[in-house]
């Protein structure tokens, strides 16, 4: 995230306190926004903002930049639950929250969080702001609950159909449709309705992309384990297509894994799975399933911006999101 | 709580959903507020709303209903984590939600009600009335992480004044400053600064009833399990005093428990326990100075609300306030 985004984050959270445990809480308030986060969605909101004419040094410019740390509060706060939901290992290059300091904690620090994301919302005060916010959180909550209860009762009987609707209620909305609504609305423009499919195609490029990585990408760039979601049992789009076409033999050894807590999996049968999904062809097909969802939600964002004022903004944001949805960290 | 007000709350929440997941979800968002608690708080915002001017059947009545809607969403999504950070096992006199449905879906839950909370306090549209919810929260919060904190470094060196601080943070500003201060702002009134203290004051009383009631209570009224306090490890004004007169021998026993995981207690030393505390003296003069603390406050209230147009609610929240600090269940 960019620096005066940051300090505009920390500018809202506690700093110190009057006893000792109060310190060590406004640290963990401070603890996930530090440690560096791309601020993919801040950038989009505010890039998105300027597409729709918000100039630098205006209180337009200056509303938009609240609602962007409102839009990074909103990531910490759902990372720390989210890492303790999945009982993660790392969160960006370090041991996640709940690990440093215990799941009570770390909940209670992800729910003060959460309510000072709103008082970022609040200050930035513009219009529409606030009903954005809740459906994206309404959206994710119950993107995150499919995700979870699946994982909750090991159901694997899953279509591509389920996961893909599981990540455009779970990713789409917050990574994508919400901030460039947000954008229009801090420049005071009613969003195009066409934001809506346009995100949902790069919101799934973008998670799809995210569960390419976490098999395939490079340990000191990716900032989480790789191979993670097989030990925590994540479903994807790889997974799916690949139990669809497994030989019965591999497919029994997985669904016996899946069956296990994480601390029960074997780590060498792991590592064979993940071979073969490799080698599976799964996972490049997966990549191209994204590449194409991204150019299709490349497509519509194109048109709906091409009559927008800002149009340096609007290629720094078609670059972007064609960047996402082939990055490598 | 009053029918209309769940009924407001429950037509906030989602109901039914289009896959069975979604369905399990929302049934779950419903399930705290359905269990019929007591709606303290809310019925003291209402109230407070009456004394400050506010009549029925007037858009200002229907702004402070919106906000009680909001105040019982805080209560239940607090309510739903802090089951888990606690590991309770009961709340209402069933099952504590994650021990229906595991930890990762019930702190979904929790984090969707909380952005249902602030969808009523948007809802309400009462100027200055965000602000408190946000303070509100804060201090909870902050009280939370004392609480918790001690629990995780097993930390009993602690005095009468820490316990104090944590309880005036954690219960007092969302039991009873909130509350009356909003019941003034839906009037369009400035809440009396006295609010601050009255409400410290009856706060504290308020829970040490409750720690009271944990060790004394009847199992059918209450709610929770009668010595959970013990078996959870919460720190309260009756241990502390306990331990700082009790003898070396039983000193030892109890932190000895207090070392241990809750599953690693033994249930017939804490009932011993149990026993010396009831037999100290210690529970009475915890009752005894919850109920100085509750006049305290009611006097500091009655001047407040002295001048106050809506006398009758005003004897009203004097009632229900002498009320929670001498209640048994």
């Amino acid at each position: 995230m960019r620096p005066d985004l940051l300090s505009r984050v920390l500018s809202l959270l506690p700093d110190g306190g009057t006893r000792p445990e109060l310190r060590q809480f406004s640290e963990m308030l401070r603890d996930y926004p530090q440690r560096g986060g791309k601020g993919i969605r801040s950038e989009l909101l505010l890039a998105s903002a300027q597409a729709h004419g918000v100039a630098h040094d205006t209180d337009a410019w200056d509303q938009a930049q609240w609602l962007a740390a409102g839009l990074e509060l909103f990531q910490n706060w759902v990372l720390i639950h989210d890492d303790i939901q999945d009982d993660s290992e790392e969160r960006r290059g370090q041991p996640a929250l709940h690990r440093l300091y215990g799941v009570p904690l770390a909940i209670n620090v992800g729910d003060a969080l959460h309510a000072y994301m709103w008082a970022a919302v609040h200050r930035a005060g513009v219009p529409g702001a606030m009903e954005e916010f809740l459906t994206m959180i309404h959206r994710t909550a119950e993107g995150q609950h499919l995700d979870l209860s699946w994982v909750e009762h090991r159901e694997w009987k899953l279509r591509e159909a389920d996961y893909l609707e599981m990540v455009q209620l779970k990713t789409a909305h917050y990574t994508v449709i919400v901030p460039l609504r947000l954008g229009a609305l801090a420049a005071g423009v009613q969003p195009a309705s066409a934001f809506t499919n346009a995100g949902l195609a790069l919101g799934s490029a973008f998670q799809i992309r995210d569960d390419v990585l976490n098999l395939l990408g490079d340990p000191l760039k990716y900032g989480k384990e790789i191979g993670g979601d097989l030990l925590e049992g994540k479903r994807t789009l790889i997974v799916l297509r690949w139990l669809a076409q497994a030989p019965a033999e591999q497919r029994e050894v997985f669904l016996d894994q899946m069956r296990r807590d994480r601390a029960a999996k074997d780590p060498a049968v792991i590592a064979q799975i993940h071979r073969w999904l490799l080698d599976s062809g799964c996972v490049t097909a997966a990549q191209d399933y994204a590449a194409a969802r991204a150019e299709e939600g490349l497509s519509l964002l194109s048109s709906a911006l091409s009559g927008a004022p800002g149009q340096a903004a609007v290629q720094q944001i078609l670059g972007a999101m064609r960047a996402l949805a082939t990055r490598d960290a």
